[in-house]
């Protein structure tokens, strides 16, 4: 039911993604130099400095913190064995045919536009450096929404420069 | 980490999504009916036979179980006080500005293509019938992504028929 | 080929739309009013003029003037029968298969997010006044791409409202 | 305005964009080949003539006619210089802010689901043989659709066989 005066937290909304990316090593740095190595190429003039503050605009908008507190939270859900069955063996083993790890993904990335969502399309692909890690880690955690997180995140702050830059 | 040797639940899907809809009092029949109610003025040929077919096929599909799935357990943890804040209160509170409801909605009705996408909009908005008594329940739980699901499905079937009479 | 050096003609594209709508009767008001009858229920102080200034808005982003172009284009195209068969009477029948159509027009809302899917889902299937004209006009004109723009361009309007008074 | 018993032309629109693609030295096996280069490292046992199969399959689909036949209409139409200012100029320029390119390009991927999207990002990336040339051709033909045509084409197939081998 809708609540007419209920008021959207964005400050707790920032600070709960930023505090469950910390838990796993990832910060608007990490993002920012996924983004900047991804568009380095094509903007030679290019600085770090931007592509950080583009990072800190992406983290602030909130179609991009509900749909990154959604994914955040269903790992963990899985990783504590909280899901109800047969969810949460379907999460908990990445299968390639779920998908909806990729369409929060695809979400977020959509908001910078086709060049947003072709970003992720290549990073998840790729699944160079820290997202590659985090899709691979051994460590007993979930990790099935949190590597394509990481992946929309960059390719829209990289989006959001590319738009600048255009 | 994906499980190389997983294999996807879908009869246990099937029956988790068909079970928790149950509880709500939303069966097969009453998303065809939905959806027959959408689509008679254009085809005034069509039975309700059909679009309780068309229903059990889109309710067999992997991408429809895996984000109805979400949906479901999304309403569920809320309802249960189990989501981290701020999440739990924006999805308790049904906000405006949430819109991954929407999103899992949109990726059930896409799959049909356009047509499930522009149905889902209409029924999003005129919300009639039981959508609308899902969305306004005051029994205590959270109806969150339950009325947008149901729209979707319903919106999914209303397409696959149009598909067929095209 | 992409010309490094070429500037986006801002100006005259939104002077091309604009042109082009008003040959068939629509000018920046016509948008608002779809989108100010779409919303006032929900937000009674809403004023036109506010809608005018997001129309003016919308009208105005590149996004949405180069999905405008290419619709307004193709009506005019087929209008002159200079499409290759069998394209040519595909759009000029409005083939309940073709699509294109409403892609673009959701390229178009979904600029402003599910508000604006949702809002063009919701117009395409009860189109009403102005769209409903252009989707039945029998002037020898080719209208299969208008009447989903000026849904798509209302939608939009409406659901940038959607979000400033969210 | 829709004629009630237009049939939609399937083989004249697949012999258009066969027709088409063959002038630009594209055929079905071009198509799935890209497709798998793609996919051969996932799948060691597939083998080409499955990816043809598939390319055959994706090529009779009228949602992808439909989007391949408006792409390479506006490649021709911009060659000969007959869209209207300044859209004439944006695509023969391939303005990097355009973007129709893709979005017609994300539709037919998007008809095999997130994996066909995520596919075609990465090909729009990297754009390695066929897809590099037609991107940089120099013939005095506009290429701004083709090459993200094909690269949807080969994404779109590649998709398929992801999801055959789920």
């Amino acid at each position: 039911m809708r609540t007419a005066n209920f008021r959207y937290p964005d400050k707790a909304a920032f600070d709960m993604v930023m505090g469950e990316l910390k838990k796993r090593n990832i910060t608007m740095e990490t993002i920012a130099d996924i983004a900047f190595d991804l568009q380095k190429n094509f903007y030679p003039d290019a600085n770090k400095a931007e592509f950080l503050e583009a990072a800190n605009d992406v983290l602030h908008k909130r179609e991009v913190l509900n749909n990154a507190m959604v994914a955040l939270e269903l790992d963990r859900l899985s990783t504590e064995g909280q899901l109800k069955q047969p969810l949460q063996n379907i999460v908990a083993n990445d299968s390639g045919v779920f998908g909806v790890d990729e369409s929060l993904a695809v979400s977020i990335a959509n908001i910078y536009g086709t060049i947003g969502v072709t970003n992720f399309g290549y990073l998840d692909r790729v699944k160079n450096g820290v997202i590659k890690e985090l899709d691979t880690q051994k460590d007993g955690r979930v990790n099935t929404f949190i590597d394509d997180l990481v992946g929309a995140l960059a390719a829209a702050v990289a989006a959001k420069m590319a738009h600048q830059y255009a």
